[in-house]
């Protein structure tokens, strides 16, 4: 078994998903976001990469069957029902439903990587359930992680990389590229104490600096669902 | 003091160079070799990012004057009188001389560098040199690393990160981005015993697999040229 990392979604191309598995993380915070809404009982979630076609989606479907959601600038975007804190994707809220999704890295990452044979969303809080799948199919597989834009330029963000080390400290024997075993010693240096590492990490500062220092706690905690999202025809269903 | 790290030449784009100065790495071995060959008293390096393009520039130079130094997969390009490897720039071969260089990764990485303000070529050799200057000039800086090109798609490559962890390292309080600090953690870990870290690394393994063992050692000295090679109007001189 042969893993890849790629630290942004624009550092890969279409050719280097084909035919492999591909485990797309966005830790702060759409794949978490993700995780914790297919946790809670969503029927199913759309990642779209503009608000347009979130819109333009949710016109062609019940009011009560589904629920906006996702963020701009870390925030709520205007006129949608959730933003893209996992804290609000409570089983209350999301039991049934459709959510519709668009985030600022994580849903393009998701849908950049639609040529891969499989989609696997992923975040620390279910990285256990991805590492076991990959050593029990034992297949090649990319890790595309979202990154951060900043001033245009998406940039490698450390809190994607940490998640990357969790899920490759639980794969038994592969090949990994540089970006990987980069990412392995990191987490294993700093697995004791995320939120220490965190502190100086661009994203993780953004979000506590606009309030959403519960969230960030929320992201950070490890293996706490034990859930396999998979995205398949243009829905991500557990 | 700010500092934005970006793992490949294709990861940043022109603007984010823009009125900074640039510290351009490919610790193996592009910039090991600028840096050997400058320190060994050649007359200039002009970097091209082509083979036509150094035949082109060859020509219209007296045969006495000048080397053509480079490679395409790591080995000497047919009719070239240098590979890349630094261990060739011996002051008896490149004294006075101008050397047209051209490289998979890094003479394109100092090219793509263009719009900054400044460009410095740093390689694990003269990294003291380069990190006394920022202290000295107290200016934001860009630190572009030339990553590696493997099927493709140009790739993290830990060989320059722990290249920019030296650097960092040196640095008096700079705010920095997420890769700086990775990398300046990587490098705190790891840099008594480089070349253990090295071993899992894939142009580390690339170049002793087709013998370039001499190299890699000698790449991985730290701080062993007092020199700061600068590029500017298509030459680099120290």
């Amino acid at each position: 078994m042969r893993i890849d990392t790629y630290e942004t979604l624009d550092s890969a191309s279409p050719r280097d998903f084909a035919d492999k598995i591909t485990i797309v993380i966005d830790t702060l915070r759409a794949t978490s976001t993700i995780v914790t809404a297919i946790n809670n009982g969503c029927k199913e979630i759309i990642p779209v990469s503009e608000v347009e076609e979130a819109l333009s989606l949710a016109q062609n479907l019940d009011r009560d069957t589904y629920l906006l959601g996702g963020e701009r600038n870390g925030v709520l975007i205007e006129g949608f029902d959730l933003s893209n804190s996992p804290l609000e994707y409570t089983s209350d809220v999301v039991k049934g439903k459709t959510i519709i999704l668009t985030t600022t890295n994580g849903t393009k990452a998701i849908k950049k990587a639609s040529s891969a044979k499989e989609i696997i969303i992923c975040s620390m809080l279910n990285v256990k359930a991805v590492a076991d799948y990959l050593n029990e199919v034992k297949m090649d597989a990319v890790i595309l992680c979202a990154g951060t834009e900043g001033k245009g330029t998406r940039k490698f963000s450390l809190e994607d990389v940490i998640t990357v080390g969790a899920v490759i400290s639980r794969i038994d024997g592969a090949d990994i590229d540089d970006l990987s075993y980069a990412s392995l010693l990191l987490y294993r240096e700093n697995r004791h104490d995320l939120h220490n590492l965190m502190q100086n990490c661009f994203h993780y500062k953004y979000l506590i600096s606009i309030g959403y220092k519960d969230d960030v706690d929320f992201c950070l905690q490890e293996d706490i669902f034990d859930i396999l999202p998979k995205y398949y025809n243009g829905t991500i269903k557990g």
